[in-house]
């Protein structure tokens, strides 16, 4: 998840600044790990228009659950908050919206819906989290929980045609590709960005490339990650290599060599780009703003890199001559919602 | 130059940290300035084994004198002095050298040869630098002037077989083609890089992309610069590039796209790197290091990025199909001296 300690703001990482104390970088476990449910066990049965989901287009933690909601066509039933991509002292905030206010939870800051979950909650703010709109009150922060629930607790409200993102039959490999891929790259890249030693930095930059050279040999013929169509994985694995020219490979000096220098991998992520519910919700503004201004600790003149050259995100990617089918039995999800546009500013 | 005021040690930009101050980066113009001409009228007349050239293998306007040394075989005459890549709070010092002092020389920081010069200076101190080893006097830091004096006034001690690199019909397309050069990439890199401002850092960035593709324009169907063999055009504008993926894009945010993204910059910077004089004097570990280490201003945690892979300095750029010949009517350089090798470590 995105978490910073209500001070000082800071970045994307739980802990803060404190990543670039002494201890190794290590990312919080969410402390809010309620589900939503189709049978409420938790006190939190899934219901249309209950909930807001709040994101930041900026971080790769979020950013599942925009997708999740995207392909799943759970718009209408699932709202969403969108916040700043450059948090303040009491971090993330709805300074996108009229009156600096979320127009639906009438609060300035995500904050206010953990004070109204657990007072005098000492811990960080993240995104993604999903607030129960009639009570104020946040329901859950677990990143890793979160997108799961939407696919497969969610169903009663996903649009006809919805893909199976986390196919019964596939769980097992699914879970060991992103278990993988989490430890070496998703959150690889922080450890690397965070180090606070070289032989820290060095050990997680080590991983990230060994992962990655063997993810693109996993896909050199074969489209998706795991069976013939897109899942869960492959939505965790697009978040973060969305980012890595961006800002991974200079901010976070993974920079073996760029994304796009990897012939497999740079196609992968261009045909998930290319595909609806994809790059649609990419904002490459919010993502180099948020890394490049927040991050003082690794920036601290703020200043935020013109490049790289983003126009070849939309390229052929050929992909497609490898089989598979991106939704299986289901359909591509329809045009975004009105309002979550993301601005031109933003795309390639 | 690469330069520093004595404290605190900084980096390769004359005015070290105050380049994060609020006024723009601007790089001081050389203090001494005297010339080492073959007619001695400034008092420091040509003379074989009497100077000792002082640089760091970091730093691209020194490496400008390492390359053309080396080309005009003047080894023997101008005897050799490498600095520490990382200064300390006295600059640039000899801790490579047994006993951490200069044998020549006898001194510890060349600092000390600034003293022997003028008392109580106060500027930075940077190399280039020559210094007279009887007087162990600096007789000039000149890093503009002085490798055009080694290819024009030194003419008596250069090898036989020694390229013209500074031939009088082509000096004023020469100079026309350096001036911009020096302006929008050799020193626009670090007006970037050292820039306090957004604004700065943009118009920076714009001017080195701008000039970088007005030059891959101009090299596309000629192998040099200017005329038909290498200039000193060609060697300024080298140790720019060979720096560029290592260190200016990533620490420096010149990252529109890496040099070994544009085919003909590319192939050009290594038909260069392959030519004897220029990748023998190329260490990318002192330039990496003392880059990512020296400028906390930038780069707070001194982390230094493992990557970019470098194997690729090496590969066939098939540059010799534009005809010209490297060395006109003259010669390849021989072998580097013995304890002039550098480390395998710094080699890609």
């Amino acid at each position: 998840m995105s978490g910073t300690g209500r001070k000082p703001a800071s970045d994307t990482a739980a802990g803060g600044n404190d990543t670039l104390g002494k201890r190794p970088f290590k990312r919080s476990r969410s402390h809010f790990a309620d589900r939503i449910t189709a049978d409420g066990r938790d006190g939190w049965p899934v219901a249309a228009g209950r909930y807001r989901l709040v994101v930041s287009r900026a971080c790769p933690w979020a950013s599942r659950a925009l997708i999740s909601r995207r392909l799943l066509g759970l718009e209408d039933a699932l709202s969403l908050a969108v916040t700043d991509p450059i948090q303040d002292d009491r971090s993330w905030r709805f300074t996108l919206d009229p009156d600096d206010r979320d127009p639906v939870l009438g609060i300035r800051y995500l904050s206010e819906a953990y004070d109204a979950r657990e007072t005098g909650y000492p811990g960080g703010v993240s995104v993604p989290a999903i607030v129960d709109v009639p009570s104020g009150q946040l329901v859950t922060n677990d990143y890793q929980q979160l997108t799961l629930d939407l696919a497969t607790e969610w169903t009663a409200l996903h649009r006809p045609g919805a893909p199976d993102l986390y196919p019964e039959a596939w769980r097992d490999e699914i879970d060991a590709v992103m278990e993988g891929i989490y430890r070496d790259v998703n959150n690889g890249v922080y450890r690397a960005g965070f180090a606070s030693s070289q032989r820290a930095y060095e050990e997680a930059y080590r991983d990230v490339f060994r992962r990655l050279e063997e993810t693109s040999g996993r896909l050199a013929d074969r489209r998706y990650l795991v069976g013939d169509s897109i899942t869960e994985a492959d939505i965790r694995l697009f978040t973060t290599l969305v980012r890595f020219d961006a800002v991974y490979h200079g901010h976070f000096k993974c920079n073996r060599r760029k994304l796009s220098e990897d012939p497999v991998l740079w196609a992968y992520a261009r045909d998930l780009y290319q595909t609806p519910g994809f790059g649609d919700t990419v904002d490459f503004d919010h993502i180099k703003r948020h890394y490049y201004e927040v991050h003082t600790g690794i920036n601290p003149t703020g200043i935020v890199p013109l490049g790289p050259d983003l126009g070849g995100w939309l390229t052929p990617h050929h992909r497609q001559e490898l089989g598979g089918s991106p939704f299986g039995k289901g359909t591509a999800p329809g045009p975004l919602p009105e309002g979550e546009e993301v601005a031109a500013a933003g795309r390639p």
